[in-house]
């Protein structure tokens, strides 16, 4: 089982935004989406990237390494 | 196949490190993470925090999401 990353579940509500509007953007299932949300499937990392894109993020962010959401540029 | 990481090797070789040796780090084969570094497997988020950690990097810069190496505290 994959580590439960809670932020994308927080920056999805954030962005007021269901899980099968998310799981569009990434071209997935809403049920693959909902497993990344629980920790119970892996998250490859193209849909990290893409999720810290469209949230415009730091994947340090989105992964709980800090908690300043800024990239670093 | 997954995107090719080509920082993954940088890092790698400005430590003068082989490849076995951060396979080691990982907990898995050499074989696995020469695989990887080439784009032919999928790296599992774990393992990006754990390089990342062990590089003292952001994701970001890993992923090639930015070209400075220091995590927005």
């Amino acid at each position: 089982m994959e580590t439960e990353f809670s932020r994308f579940k927080d920056m999805r509500e954030d962005k007021d935004m269901t899980q099968a509007q998310i799981a569009e953007i990434l071209g997935i299932q809403q049920t693959v989406y909902s497993r990344y949300e629980r920790g119970f499937q892996y998250i490859p990392i193209k849909h990290l990237i893409k999720l810290a894109d469209f949230y415009n993020v730091s994947t340090d962010y989105l992964l709980g390494r800090t908690n300043n959401q800024k990239i670093n540029r």
